[in-house]
């Protein structure tokens, strides 16, 4: 199994290739998908579009992993990022990839084994338990890389 | 102008095509994409995108009138909505479309001239003001005509 995880935004999207190899979790590439906000948010999903379907043409990923999204945020943003994700989940199925989703709290008991907890936590836990994670990664990709994890631990090794 | 008109959904989806010929708004295509309850969210984004990118192939658009979302529904209907719109969106913009969105009452004023007609009077402007319309238009269609000719209207004909 090839995971590209995602962590949607229509303003920053985390992206994180993720295999498993001899017995650990390999980062084969990672990074963060930032886009102009002076564009309108059309415009800002075109981009991101683009600039995954590259990613996706180059690694070739049998499988998304994704994070669903919660209203915690103002819907104006709710709508943003769900825009985002809807064509996310197209162009990795249009590639090939199956697709699983997974919330905040799963991924935090998959990557610390704690549903409630810090960033900080997480982002440890990801560099103990992830090979070849660069010391210049960003939040984002921390969130990419934690949801890539979380469906390598529950796929991953099945098959 | 040749103009993509589109009312969004994940159920279903209706999709026109219309140009300004001859001092006259004309039909070209429209159908209404039904995607199968019993598949998941994902998998009917996937046959809404595969069906809408053989549709603009076919009938090559240049301009994308789309209906804005509004959170009169509950939320999870709403983010279902939101993810179809941005791969329609995106997909659109990939095939070398313009994007223009269209609120609810804009479109009634623009095909009915009263913001607040009901269905039945939004359907028989729709059918008085546009050349090959078919008997067999269901509702869907009617509504992505009518975001089609709010499109024309405002920008087909300073074209």
């Amino acid at each position: 199994m090839r995971v590209i995880g995602i962590d949607p935004g229509y303003d920053r999207l985390g992206v994180a290739i993720l295999e498993f190899e001899n017995g650990k979790e390999s980062l084969l590439f990672s990074t963060c998908i930032e886009t102009d906000k002076k564009l309108n948010l059309n415009e800002r999903l075109f981009t991101i579009g683009n600039q995954l379907t590259k990613i996706i043409k180059e690694y070739q990923p049998d499988t998304l992993a994704i994070e669903t999204i919660f209203f915690n945020q103002n819907q104006k943003t709710a709508i943003g990022v769900a825009e985002a994700r809807g064509l996310i989940i197209y162009l990795a199925q249009q590639n090939n990839c199956q697709v699983y989703e997974f919330g905040p709290q799963e991924i935090k008991i998959a990557v610390t084994g704690y549903g409630k907890s810090d960033k900080s936590a997480v982002i440890d836990m990801v560099k103990r338990l992830v090979i070849n994670v660069p010391e210049t990664a960003l939040d984002d990709e921390y969130d990419a890389i934690a949801v890539s994890i979380t469906c390598l631990a529950q796929y991953g090794r099945s098959r």
